[in-house]
């Protein structure tokens, strides 16, 4: 069972480490294929970065584990895929209404 | 026959149990390729959720099983694709003026 | 002669039966190889939505009949394709005058 | 020499025949390799629709011919390419300034 | 040296001869290998196209005495392109304070 | 080493010489696969136009002193890319805040 | 292990040296397989700069130092991928709210 592909998360952490060291941590974890930092907010002394995780059968605990142990904290989860292939999100006519 | 190849869900389930754990018991269901997960609201104990389902054959009521059970009502479905090929919902003229 | 290739239609119904069920119906059409619905809007008792159905030589009036015979009228035909191929509609500068 | 490969035609026509019977009959034409045609006003007795045409050696009269006979009158044409492959719209910066 | 291989003129012309004729002799030109021509402005007597050529080695002066032996004249070249491969315009940062 | 391989120039020009023969002449330059230009301002004696230069090792003041020998004047470089491949700007979050 | 992919830096620079020195000199690196930089804002004296890095293993120092050769301070990373493939960044509902 290829388990969990996708993980999108939204994250508030110190300026440092650097996201350049969060971004190479997370992929030593023999499960991530790849990952992708983007930030979105800057403060004084933090910064809230949305975290995207692609690989195969992915663990949230670890994954969890590593951005606490580099001063991050996970705000939310904002989009998970699982499955034998990555399934995007299809747009509706309902997106219109509802969001 | 191939029967419903997509199906597109607007469910409310409460923070627990995580999303994580939703797709990845949605993909154990053998007919379905892959889920994906995304989050358009987020209260204090619930949060609206778009789930997409791709797969051969799917059926509707095990499907909603998985999702009550982990504490998940179904609002409405959104979208639904069946046949040999998944086809795309297409976007005319007429959409400006209805939508 | 390959006939009509895409039909897109408008159609009002009522909640039951499911969109699932309306869809694999359709998709037992030899000639159907594929269904796509939507959901544009949902009131108390119906549901305004638009039916994609993509396939080979396909014939207007059993896709009506199985529409009617499940609880949905087709408001009107948004869009056809017919031929060796399917064309898609050509944006062109006098759509942002007229539409 | 592959002459005229694509025309769009802006076209008013009574609701009868159907779009459906229209986009068939247009198909007939040896040289027409499809059709697609899309609605952008309905009216009381009439629609407006937009009927794209792509094939090799396409013939005007023939088609204006098979649309004025199933009621429709052509108002304008809007797109045509030629040649060898087709050639899509390029936009330009100078589209912002005239359109 | 392959030369010019795309030519986007903007062009008012009269309604006669027909959009489909232009096309069609602009194609006879031995180098051009597809012409694409929208309207994006009609008038009583005249009209405004645009004209987007394509080939190999493209010859500016005959082209322009096509146009006008049709009477079209050129109002400005709005794109070229010329080398090896057909280039695209490439968006900057610099276009949305620019244009 | 493949050195620059994209360069975009915002240039001033006269209307004369015509943009034909300035991308004619500067695809005369070896290391040049295919150049782009497209006019964003038309003024009575002058028009602003966009160069899109891509190649191997593109050297930056021959292309200079071709723009300049053809009453051309640079007003600035809005993007490269170098490298064994072209890469594209990414768009950031940070874009819609910063631009 | 194939570490950083790609970084996205936003720079502040004096207008010499230029883009393209800049580009080609970051080239050097042989971990890095191509770099695009588009200007975004002009000031008399600065401009600021955004730079995409793509390569395998990138080593942020050593970039860092470049860039500062060159009369160039970097103001923060803007997005950041490593692993075995350059993953993108994935856009949620969520985005629409917090962005």
């Amino acid at each position: 069972m290829p388990g969990l592909r996708r993980i999108v998360l939204d994250v508030l952490k110190t300026h440092e480490p650097k996201l350049t060291d969060l971004a190479v941590k997370l992929c030593a974890l023999d499960y991530v294929d790849g990952v992708n930092i983007t930030v979105y907010e800057i403060d004084k002394s933090t910064e809230n970065i949305k975290i995207t995780i692609e690989g195969m059968d992915l663990q949230y605990e670890p994954i969890k584990d590593i951005i606490e142990s580099m001063n991050g904290v996970i705000h939310s989860i904002d989009e998970v895929a699982a499955g034998k292939r990555i399934i995007e999100e299809v747009r509706t006519p309902q997106d219109r209404v509802k969001y």
